[in-house]
């Protein structure tokens, strides 16, 4: 079922305690859309680059499957730029330079073609410009989940809180939940950002896994535990690309189905930590992506049968 | 089967965001031997207090099925005593006093009928002390658990490693094994720590579940997202008890068992967090246990059937 990514694509030039890069393929989108295409082969772009977008980045997101047509490429303009540097923990990170370039007036244009989407995945931008999309469709998706970041929390609350009205699935990292909700235990954020809007709350905790709100439900998806996280960058957004892809194959959006959507979505996320950028997910396998869903399966399963009650 | 359990019984004055105690039950070996004995009734006790020591706390243990002739009482001493008071985050807190008092030159002596033991557990204490009474078993347990902490670390190091050598299992927490091993990776952490003895390791995240390592194998093991943790202290202790409780109980001590073990322990210790001290685990239902683990199984459960290669 059609799936369609709105995001950034652009540079990011990164620095971590294995190494450094110069300026390489990053944005929200460029992963979104990457990690969703091992799932679904009918997904959408809306984004924009300026002039020095590398062309070949492109075409590898049409050999995924990806439609560009909602792509803008910005004459003699330039793309957005991020550099950032991580700390040793990798879970805190200093931004060393942002340059919006082509992303300051972003005017998500979206496609004759795109108007049928069933799915529809807000990477992380200024929620103006996510509700935008929203309201550009002539139909209502089935499902719309959105990112966000504690960046928006601080400087455009309420349009934020207006955005998030008009969305299904909220993922947000858990220092961000307690921010929005002003609650510590994520459990109780969890109930005050559902009362938001969001009737479903993704919750990532980095190497420490995420959770899955609805209502009184709960479930915990683990993270793998690696031998070395190398780049944490794109790991929540190729997350959300692979959980938006496989509602999307699947095309149930039950609770249920989330579930699996999650496993999946971090199955993705621990290959995207194990090379810079996206260097390792531009050309996974099947093959790969299944042996590390027997990984998942393995890490969490225990088999406690009858219980103390009965006198096991 | 027959568990030993030595530790600290001592008095504990707890402050955290939701209240304070004054002088209440604590120690190591307390959270233990309660959190064991709602899996085996067949459980000793070693341990040191002083002649202010409540009476009423050994006649709980009793009840419990806790053997208590190895629990020296010391006339006219003081039991141990620690205050601390706990930050907002809960996983942070601050040491306000520390009296080691009858601890300080704690001798512990295994009582002739208790030399049959078959599960060790040996809660935290100087290694010194811990690697006496693994020397005063005439027959070496089938599996000796060994909790300890950062301080050993730093003050104790030497015999801290040559402990370790001595056990089966450890378990510790992630900025423990961090320390313990030099490696920020915990998978890398891991294979360290068991190169130094034990051939199984337990690290513990709190909030975030725990890890159970041996050789190439890992398990995860979630923490039950809570609406308030109210008083961490004796979690980790709790835990450790339903992990040695259930093996003492089930006499299976394969990998696979040692996997239900950490949920069961895992239960515990969510029960333990809910109120000060042993407060909400000295009196449990094994329905209400049994209960928590259905929690626990939903919480992780999810179910992908076949996989990509094959076209699902």
């Amino acid at each position: 079922m059609s799936l369609l990514v709105v995001g950034s694509v652009a540079f990011d030039a990164i620095e971590t305690p294995f190494g450094k890069t110069d300026k390489i393929v990053g944005g929200a989108a460029s992963y979104i859309a990457l990690a969703s295409s091992y799932f679904t082969k009918s997904s959408n772009l809306v984004a924009v680059v300026g002039e020095d977008f590398p062309n070949e980045f492109i075409q590898h997101l049409n050999k995924h499957g990806v439609n560009t047509e909602g792509l803008q490429i910005k004459k003699g303009e330039k793309s957005f730029f991020w550099s950032g540097k991580y700390h040793t923990d990798m879970n805190t990170r200093d931004t060393l330079v942002t340059e919006l370039n082509v992303l300051g007036d972003f005017d998500p244009i979206v496609p004759a073609a795109y108007q049928d989407c069933e799915f529809l995945m807000l990477g992380n931008l200024t929620p103006k410009v996510q509700q935008t999309v929203i309201e550009r469709l002539s139909k209502r998706p089935r499902l719309i989940v959105m990112d966000t970041m504690n960046f928006w929390m601080e400087i455009a609350l309420d349009d934020l809180k207006q955005t998030l009205k008009m969305v299904d699935v909220l993922t947000i990292n858990d220092e961000e939940a307690r921010l929005l909700s002003g609650e510590y235990s994520l459990v109780k954020a969890a109930a005050k950002i559902q009362e938001m809007g969001p009737k479903y709350l993704i919750i990532k905790k980095g190497e420490n896994g995420a959770l899955l709100f609805h209502g009184k439900e709960v479930f915990f998806a683990p993270a793998l535990p690696l031998e070395e996280v190398f780049d944490p960058t794109g790991a929540g957004d190729t997350f959300a690309g692979g959980f938006i892809g496989y509602l999307a194959k699947t095309g149930d959006i039950s609770f249920e189905n989330m579930k699996n959507a999650i496993i999946y979505g971090s199955a993705m996320a621990s290959f995207c930590v194990e090379r810079f950028g996206t260097e390792r997910i531009i050309d996974l396998s099947t093959t790969e992506l299944d042996a590390r869903i027997e990984q998942f399966k393995r890490l969490v399963k225990f088999n406690i049968g009858a219980n103390l009650a009965n006198g096991n």
